[in-house]
């Protein structure tokens, strides 16, 4: 069991990555926003997700990303090489509901992983369409919000559902 | 159905508050990281809950709500009164998980809500929590940001599952 | 001739605003990218005006707007109620040439006028506009970023051209 | 015709610059703050020239290119290497008007050029002087903000006016 | 005693200022920067005192201040009324060391005070002095940073050294 | 004698360094916050030295050390690899005072040193101790920012005391 953040004091750390060498490096991550099924038919039939809502959750995710070290403490500052955000919507007519279905994929050529920068950028994506969406229905719920993928570093590629190991 | 934060042509604009009046106005907001079990002992054994993870995770939820409309694109710029998160454990014996349940409560007095900022807080909190422990169980999902409770403004005191109308 | 940002010995110095009444303020501020004719041409035939571009240089410049006091040395921090901007697409048949024309309207309730933060919010749109074109026209040109009104504070209400005294 | 960050669908993306060289870059840029000739004789007579005017806007320049990314959403994070700036003053008699003439010169080694980061410098230590001055003179005019000159990446050495193409 | 940020179980949280009034409110900090003789005389000769050394030094620390929110954890954001920073250069002949010694002087109107903002401006300056000067004496010591005075609030006004309790 | 962040005239500039090759620098700096002895026996018997004040207090000085380049004026962004502080108490009994006393250790793979964000470290987590204990002890003082150590870049290892010429 290993928590590389906390000393032997169990006291917060930033990890040393001087001798780790600046490699190729990948994550991918998800997470949706819940919502009512009119909020949905909504957004479908104005056409607001051809439009800009998901246009300026796609930027806030992006903005995001870019500064992911100023936001989370221990986090290394990065210069990453590209973020991608996508929005699908997705209806569940059983419970008459839907969801936006956001995935962010960060690359870098770094000393450590983008997995922060990709959850944050799903993160401030879905917290956009939330507020973006919020006069209409302000109990939306953000969900789900999840690693999907991990290359480059010593633990090569991972993806989530092949180790086992998810909670 | 509205959208206030889109105009005829389905554009993106920033709200304009100019003629509300700035009044006393609070968020309350919750969401959790879900983890697997021995993630969780791991946490309680070491006594991480009372150590430096928690605050690491508060700092950054605070912190994070002070910037929100940097972040938040068509946020207003608040200054903000009160910001304060909890953090508990909860153990799910049937499935041998475990969560953080973070809740993030804010306080300004302003010309609008502070849902963005309370929602901002918990994400950004779950995140950090998810840094600090991703060496050990990278696995782990945010779940359920949501909104719990908004006083003031027009609207006046909501309460989630009061009203109807949840996803 | 005052300098009211310059002491008695031509030091920069922060204007102390601490007398003066919070009241409603405005300011109106515009400027353009002037680009060859071929490059308007695309933009209406990809119908890239009514797409990302002008979303994207939108949120740019609110974005912006937010955080004029980080940008601008001695600018006070404000609360802005309000930060709205607009597009339009202008060809010149006689040159052959196209403009991008952007206006940008700001309000707040406060102690100073947010005139930067209008002009400051045109001047990031249209390098967001630049940098949406760039691949496709890297010798577009920023022109005439200026004050067109100015509402409230001890002067009033100001218009460009009324007057006189511009440059 | 190439638009590089738009997808086909015309949606806004961050160009994906991973399998670029890091390469050593430059870019130069111009632009004008145009005023009332009496601004002009005012600024010499009590040499602000010389004085803090032009370093307050210099440095708001510089800090500016070193924040290009946060302001810009589709612009890559870069480390630079030297960004500088200057500054001066040119009398337009025939039109009893002047002008403060800005150029910044940025450097990097990197997978990206540094145009942006070159052209806020200019705009922000442009609107810089008009806030130094703006309380003398609030009908200042920022002109001509454009790219001069670039150096490495693909496309090698481009100087303005060789090519043709401009607007 | 009171610790007021810090809860019963010595946690930390920020103060919860939403019954405080709005009011007026002043803090004067102080600080210096130690150094060698010879440094001293070349600040003095090269007439570096009365140029760009005290300028970016001043212009760092007014920036500084206004960011306070950002970089001290439990602050609350505040919009700053005015900030100044005075210098001056003292020598001491006995030890051949020299002083430039820095005030900073904040006022705002808001509910919480803004000592941390004006040791915070000192503090910064301090170090822009240090980077202006360290390629010719990189030893060079920031000393004494604290407050001077304080006004407005429930405490009223408090001057060092009237009340005793000075460490 | 060299001011190399400032040019002929004296004007200040940042440095360029295009031609320095990116070699693993590193810097220790420290510093203190001196308190009456009650302040600090308080904190002893309340065991705030091992709870949040100290990590808050490092928290702050790690994501300050990541920020220095927007807050020094000519300091160059860097990547950082590592950041480290450490605190401890310190009684003088003879003078009934206390001191915490800070370390903070940075490190990072560039073609800058990073004496500023070890010093920026320093001193905003003095400047955070100082926030967490002002409502006990308003009259405490930092002092002693200062570089110990320096390794790496053309200088080579340098430590305090050791070549002479300190103030």
């Amino acid at each position: 069991m290993t928590f590389s953040h906390l000393d032997e004091q169990g006291r917060a750390r930033m990890v040393d990555v001087t001798d780790k060498p600046a490699t190729g490096r990948r994550a991918l991550a998800a997470g949706s926003v819940r919502m009512r099924g009119d909020t949905l038919r909504a957004i479908r039939e104005r056409r607001l997700d051809k439009g800009d809502v998901f246009t300026v959750a796609k930027l806030a995710g992006v903005m995001a990303a870019k500064r992911c070290a100023e936001l989370i403490p221990l986090c290394h500052p990065l210069g990453l090489d590209s973020v991608d955000l996508n929005f699908t919507l997705a209806e569940e007519p059983e419970t008459d509901c839907g969801r936006v279905e956001i995935t962010a994929d960060c690359r870098v050529t770094g000393r450590t992983g983008v997995e922060m920068e990709a959850l944050l950028a799903v993160s401030v994506a879905a917290l956009t369409v939330y507020d973006m969406c919020k006069s209409q229905d302000r109990w939306m719920v953000i969900e789900a919000v999840r690693l999907l993928e991990k290359e480059g570093g010593r633990s090569g590629t991972l993806r989530r559902g092949e180790q086992g190991g998810e909670a």
